[in-house]
């Protein structure tokens, strides 16, 4: 079986390295609490107003506030920061916290979608940044998406998400 | 539904500031490479001969080496030392990464005797850094049990592991 960080390498097109060159630097001492805060709560904006309604409904059970700090919690604490998300809720577990939701190959590009655009319109992140964390969010949404595949092990077919939120077949 | 970590401190009797406690310090800084190192060896060497058959046997399908070096890296990137667990390997993604074998409260408890086992005969390890992990520890290996449960969701009783591995129900 391929693992879960090969299929998020091959899915994302970002290799382990490029995923993880966040942590060649210290990000959170280099951008401050302040700016991961903006950051979440630019991108969660976006994603609680987003005209696609099917994506914006995963995130209707939760409370955007505490989606916003969840979000930016666990940033700090990846990137260099104090642990501030453990000490409220205890391990990351990506996966597993993320089981609710259908992480499809369509909704990872849709979360990517807003979350670039957020990058891009919070002040102070600089392009080196930028550029890691990107890869490190594309990286990442698609290691979820590997492992929200699991929940189908040993499930019916009907299981699976609607048909247009797999991957296309690969003709090469 | 109760969460994961209310579970996890629960069943371990580990509350989250003390599970949490080993962020307090620079553990890395203080204890060194080797120790982590000589900790998991120590560790999986009692686990690999373990005399009860059903605990060793949940280990089979990996090589002792290979779960030495996941483990060492996992403790020294998770208690303040370089990443090199997700350099490696990715997100830990705990949870999930469990998945394929049976964490039960009976495993969880064995697990965690042949560790006190392998904190107390590892040298180098001063009482307080022995108690900070220990508390980790016996957190987090029952935030596994917690989601271990979680693969049995809309599954059929038999998906439950025999019950003498489960949680005696309560009398008080």
């Amino acid at each position: 079986m391929q693992s879960l960080q090969a299929k998020a390498s091959e899915w994302s097109g970002v290799n382990q390295d490029d995923a993880f060159a966040i942590d060649d630097d210290n990000l959170f001492q280099k951008l401050g609490l302040q700016t991961f805060i903006n950051l979440s709560t630019n991108f969660y904006t976006r994603v609680y107003d987003d005209e696609e309604e099917w994506f914006r409904s995963i995130f209707a059970s939760s409370k955007k506030e505490d989606a916003i700090q969840n979000q930016y919690e666990f940033f700090v604490q990846r990137m260099g920061g104090p642990p501030l998300y453990s000490q409220r809720k205890g391990h990351p577990a990506l996966i597993a916290r993320h089981r609710p939701f259908p992480v499809t190959h369509r909704a990872a590009e849709r979360w990517l979608h807003h979350m670039q655009q957020a990058l891009e319109s919070t002040p102070d992140i600089d392009a080196d940044s930028k550029l890691r964390m990107l890869n490190f969010f594309r990286h990442t949404a698609f290691f979820l998406v590997a492992g929200d595949e699991l929940k189908c092990q040993n499930q019916p077919p009907s299981c699976k998400h609607g048909s247009s939120n797999q991957l296309p077949s690969k003709t090469s």
